[in-house]
C-alpha cells in the first residue's frame, strides 16, 4: 500500500486559530460585563452558535453575527451601541489578523511534497481561508485547497479522489478528532491526530480506540516519518 | 471547436438572488426611517459594503454584518436595539429563504445535461450556496459546483481546465457582465449574458462589443440552441 497524498487541516494544524477567537471572547465577555456574568454569557454564547450552525457554518462571519445576537438577547434588545461597534470591530480584526504558522510546519510540509501530493482541507470562511493560506507563504506546497462547508467521510472520499489515489492511499493530518481523523477513518484514509492546546467545544470527540490506520502524534514534525513508514 | 463544458452562474442565473437583496435592503430602509434619508443610507451602506468586501467577500453573512455597521454608523452607535435584532433576523430569513429557479432553467440545463459537462460558478457564502443547489433540485445536472471567492480569467482557466477539457471548449453564461461575461471571454472561453432584471451595482460593468465568442440571449432557454451553434 502506497501514500501517494496528504490531506491537511488549516486552522490550528498549520497556524493559530482557537487562540484568537478566545482573545475575541474574552473581550467579548469583558465588554459585556455589565449585562451578564462571565459563565452564562458564554452558554449563551456557544447556544447561539449551535442554533445558527445550520445556516452560519463555520467562521469568523458567523461568530460575529452570534456575538451581536448572544448581546442583543441578553439585553433584552438594550445592547450599548458602543458595545455592538466593538465586537463588529472584533470580528473584522480576526479577518485581518495576521497569520501565524506553528513550529516546525514549514519543515515537515517542506519533506512531505517533495514525496507527496498534498492537499489542504479546511471548513470556514471561503475568503477568508484563501487570503490565510496565501499569507502562509504555504500555498506552493499544495497541489489544492479544498474550502468545506463540513468535514465528513464523503468529503474526505471526494477529496482524495479528486487530487489523489482515492482515499486508502491518502493520510489525513489535523488536530480535530471530530473533524478531521473520525470521518477520514470512515472514508477509508490513514489519520494523524496533532493535538493543539485549545479545542473548540463543537470539534471534540473521542480518540478511535487500536484503529489500526490511526496514530496520535506529539508534533506535525513527526509526520513525515510517520506517512514514510505506512509505504 | 468542439464545445464540451457548460458553466453557469447561480444567482439571479439559475434562481432568483438580487430581489431577496433589495427586499432586505427596503426593511432596512424603512427600519431606519427615522434615522437617515433613504437616499444617504442607500450611499452609506453601499460604502460600508464597498470598504468591507476585501475582508467579507460576497454573500449573506457580510452584507448582514454591513448594515448593522451602517445603522451604527448613521445613529453614532445609538441605533436602537430592536432594530439590530430586526437586521439580524433579516440576515437569518435571506439565508433561509426558499429558492426559486427562473423560468425555463430545468429545460434548458437539462437539455444541456445531455450534451455538455455542466459546472456550476458561483461566488458567496460556501454553505448557503450549497444549501441553494440542494434546495433547487439541479444538483445532479452538474458535475461539479465551484464556490469561489472571485470571478477573474484564471477562475474560469481553472474551474474549466479541472472539470472539462479547458476553456477554449467552454461557455460560461451567467447575468453579470463583470463576473460573469468578461473574464470568461479573457480566459478564452465562449460566453453568452442572460440579463436578470435587477443588478448589484457592483457587478455592472458595459457589454462586450462585437466580441466574435459572445452572445446576447434574451432568456436561459435560448442557451442551448447557441451552444450546438457552436459545434
Amino acid at each position: 500500500m502506497r501514500i501517494t497524498t496528504v490531506g491537511l487541516d488549516a486552522d490550528d494544524t498549520l497556524w493559530h486559530n482557537e487562540g484568537i477567537f478566545r482573545l475575541t471572547q474574552d473581550r467579548f465577555l469583558a465588554l459585556m460585563a455589565d449585562h451578564a456574568d462571565s459563565e452564562a454569557l458564554q452558554a449563551r454564547l456557544r447556544e447561539v452558535e449551535k442554533r445558527n450552525l445550520r445556516l452560519y457554518g463555520y467562521g469568523v462571519k458567523g461568530f460575529t453575527l452570534s456575538m451581536i445576537e448572544t448581546a442583543m438577547e441578553l439585553t433584552d434588545n438594550n445592547a450599548p451601541g458602543r458595545l455592538i461597534a466593538e465586537i463588529l470591530a472584533a470580528g473584522r480584526e480576526m479577518l485581518d489578523h495576521p497569520v501565524e504558522t506553528l513550529p516546525g510546519v514549514d519543515q515537515a510540509l517542506g519533506e512531505l511534497a517533495d514525496e507527496y501530493r498534498l492537499v489542504l482541507v479546511t471548513k470556514g470562511d471561503l475568503l477568508h481561508q484563501e487570503t490565510k493560506l496565501a499569507a502562509s507563504g504555504l500555498g506552493e506546497l499544495f497541489v489544492a485547497a479544498e474550502i468545506v462547508s463540513e468535514k465528513d467521510a464523503s468529503t474526505y472520499e471526494r477529496v482524495f479522489a479528486r487530487h489523489g489515489t482515492g482515499a486508502a492511499q491518502a493520510v489525513m493530518c489535523g488536530n480535530s478528532m471530530r473533524s478531521d481523523i473520525l470521518p477520514a477513518l470512515e472514508a477509508g484514509a490513514y489519520a494523524a491526530h496533532v493535538p493543539y492546546p485549545l479545542i473548540w467545544e463543537h470539534e471534540m470527540a473521542d480518540a478511535p480506540q487500536n484503529h489500526p490506520r490511526f496514530a496520535e502524534l506529539p508534533a506535525i514534525t513527526d509526520l513525515p516519518a510517520w506517512v514514510r513508514s505506512l509505504s
